[in-house]
């Protein structure tokens, strides 16, 4: 992924003629039914606006994979701001008197900064202004919320989070399996391969007790790393892996290996961020030996 | 939660104006953009229809947090199995010609077990039937899919899953506060307080390592198991607990607690299933000494 500011839109995408005609009337009865809510009546320019901020989950990247309140969000919003994960089909439900602005949050290329991004928002929503924060996936879920909404309440602008489908349920839609089965797994772990600089890395391996399906953020670049921790604890290199690269979207690829040909299979195939790397390790899973391990380990 | 069926549906409840008023016109437009795709033509009625059958995320409970994918298989469905959890706001987006039925799966209460509720989704896609299996929050998460997708696959029908908002991302959004939290948290753990008859009770304290937020689905009735595992594993009895009980549904009940108090703490408040039991565990929190694990554990 590079770190150059995106060219400028392509305005509003053309769209697979079902999916285009769904969406536009649908924007259109949207649009009709928010318009006299959200839209200050000129006669009303002298009365102070109350600005908003909503935190809006994207989801994993198709359009119709939005929910229907951030879809509301969406259309009601007079400034988005958006990461670079999103897809332009997403922003171009946006209406067209909203200003869009790219904050370029890519992993490893923050061409915002974060605090940028706060000040950015809060500015924003400070002139009276309705204010989404748009981003993929779910807010709450690896999506550095946590500055934002305390930002927003440090100048008292009301502010809320709009959950969104996190790319993991959009892994299990795209491989047709759950991620969660009765007598296998009991739990879903969800971890993230990248860290704030200074930070130590996360013990993935002691994530993937038996029992566990573990999906793996933003982990590709961190593959090697990944593969030595899960041998480290144990997990026998066998293991099933099945990675979701830009699930849901166009570009969506789906790949799979085993947890010893992790970093191998993901430079073969060819995929980058954002992808979902889901390890599965049923109950009965056996843990290999110490002495299997070294020996696998071993250059 | 009671094990009687439900009676029968309100048809179509009165919804809030503004809501109503967007739904309306937006299921109108999308109603009438899927309506040819989906419906044969009478003069083909001698042609077999091709059945298919959604596993369709409702998403935590409030109708707009409902996908524009789910809503669209919604529209299209001839006949929709529905959980006792789905809201009644979703079911009425149904289209007035589809058939409900009622499959009243609740926790400890299958009125029908997952072997009928297999048979009945095959039988009716094999009619040649659109057949949505809706299910809270996304399907993949503690949705039992696996069963339902084998059915499918052992039948040749085409089958898909339309992923849903997770009822741990409301509860993110319900708090106003994310799930993880740069530089305290680095993983999610999604678990399950309810468990297979027969199978072990999952190791909660175990899922609780430092770094981590443990979203617990269905676990009100496990809640003093819960307090002993946690306990048992060196969790300090003062580690904050946050509940959301029917979370972004008009009967959504926010209480806090601490670990040591969890049972008592949902007692007092009458707080059922469904309800997340979200316990945050930062990094640099203290591990409970032995010693004193053992004297908090004591009578």
């Amino acid at each position: 992924m590079s770190s150059l500011p995106l060219p400028p839109l392509p305005a509003r995408p053309a769209l697979p003629a079902r999916l285009g005609l769904m969406l536009a009337r649908l924007t259109a009865g949207l649009s009709a039914a928010l318009t006299p809510a959200t839209r200050a009546p000129d006669t009303a320019a002298r009365a102070p606006k109350t600005g908003h901020i909503a935190l809006v989950g994207a989801g994993p990247g198709a359009r119709d994979l939005l929910t229907l309140r951030a879809l509301d969000r969406l259309r009601a919003a007079e400034v988005i701001f958006y990461d670079r994960l999103i897809d332009p089909e997403v922003l171009a439900l946006a209406p067209a008197r909203a200003r869009l602005v790219d904050v370029g949050k890519a992993v490893g290329a923050c061409h915002w900064p974060q605090a940028r991004i706060d000040a950015a928002i809060t500015a924003a929503a400070l002139t009276g202004a309705r204010v989404v924060r748009l981003k993929s996936g779910d807010p709450s879920i690896f999506g550095r919320a946590t500055e934002e909404l305390a930002a927003a309440r440090r100048h008292g602008i009301p502010v809320e989070i709009v959950p969104g489908v996190t790319a993991a349920s959009a892994t299990g839609a795209a491989l047709g399996r759950a991620l969660t089965e009765r007598g296998e797994t009991d739990r879903l772990v969800i971890a993230t391969g990248t860290c704030r600089p200074g930070d130590a890395a996360p013990d993935w391996g002691a994530m993937l007790a038996p029992g566990t399906t573990l999906a793996l953020y933003m982990g590709v670049r961190q593959a090697g790393e990944i593969e030595r921790s899960l041998r480290a604890a144990g997990v026998p290199p066998e293991t099933e892996v099945e990675i979701a690269g830009a699930v849901s979207t166009a570009a969506e690829r789906i790949a799979r290996c085993t947890t010893g040909t992790l970093a191998a299979t993901l430079a073969a195939e060819g995929i980058g961020n954002p992808a979902i790397i889901l390890i599965r390790r049923p109950k009965g899973a056996t843990t290999a030996a110490a002495a299997t391990v070294a020996e696998t380990a071993a250059p």
